[in-house]
């Protein structure tokens, strides 16, 4: 198979995370995201808010983390930060499909995108960090812009959402979840009791 | 208004254009595609052809314009290439979607958002060739893949693809017209008489 027809089969392949829906809906509501129009959003966001990373990084290398971060939910599907699974065996069954879907293409590229995924997966380096914080930030304006969004479904409190979501954003990107922090005080002061 | 207030303003403009649709369908042909999603598509298709540019081109540059390249649509609606509309008006719709949209930015951003989203559509340097090739190779693998696609509806000829996009992606990506060449040939031949 020529270089071309391997980049081509995994593009096409690629195709079917546009069939993947998340938890979130669209700002408007009217209907839930799929993990492809996220991934182009969340590359948009990593690129506009870049200056806010708390550590010096490589937003080119940022950019492409986020537009394949997701692509192993082809095979895997999406896992709502906020639902119960089992993280050890969505580890395996992502992985299996980290090596299935990026082996489609050439070689070499199916070893430094994997790579790419790996190191975000990993969470360690800066850029993997600040990555990770801006895939977290995308949803909470989500859910703000609607109303509060999944948050009721899952009865999240404050406090959860302080320790699933905040303590990431924090992490890479603390003057993001600062700014937010008022957006969603407000949010919940309202909603609860 | 804070710069990251600015910055989530734009961002949740940013999140209309999941909604604006295109003339071409997923590759599974259950529905259209959105800009959103398309935008991503082609920003991987960018980060994974990259080697096929026939003159040396900055790609983080052009996944960037990748990024941002159709983000007008959002006022300005989708306009497919086999499509009849006046180039002219929609030039100056686009302008101002673009004042408009990249406006919510911080000014230096918008200023220089805006520069590579003009360089993109002026389609004169070497990153904005390349980055046009590969806005026109996607939609012709989505109709390859789904027995035609949008062709048969525009009556669109061998001869039609090859001056309306065969040009167009043969300026920065002559190797990845040439490996389409053989299918979409295939498919003429089989359909037209």
């Amino acid at each position: 198979m020529s270089r071309i027809d391997a980049q081509l089969a995994f593009l096409i392949e690629a195709d079917k995370l546009k069939t993947v829906l998340r938890g979130t809906t669209l700002c408007d509501g009217a209907r839930r995201e799929n993990s492809g129009e996220h991934s182009w959003h969340i590359a948009l966001y990593a690129l506009v808010m870049a200056e806010h990373a708390n550590r010096p990084v490589n937003i080119d290398r940022v950019i492409k983390m986020l537009l394949i971060h997701d692509i192993v939910e082809i095979d895997a599907g999406d896992n709502p930060i906020h639902g119960d699974h089992d993280p050890a065996e969505q580890d395996i069954i992502e992985k299996a499909a980290a090596d299935r879907i990026f082996g489609l293409l050439p070689a070499d590229q199916a070893q430094s995108l994997r790579a790419l995924w790996d190191e975000f997966e990993a969470a360690e380096t800066d850029d993997a960090i600040f990555a990770k914080s801006i895939d977290r930030v995308q949803p909470v304006i989500s859910n703000l812009e609607t109303g509060g969004g999944t948050w009721p479904a899952y009865n999240v409190t404050a406090a959860q959402l302080q320790s699933r979501v905040g303590v990431k954003v924090e992490r890479g990107a603390p003057a993001i979840w600062s700014a937010l922090r008022t957006r969603i005080d407000a949010w919940f002061a309202q909603h609860t009791g």
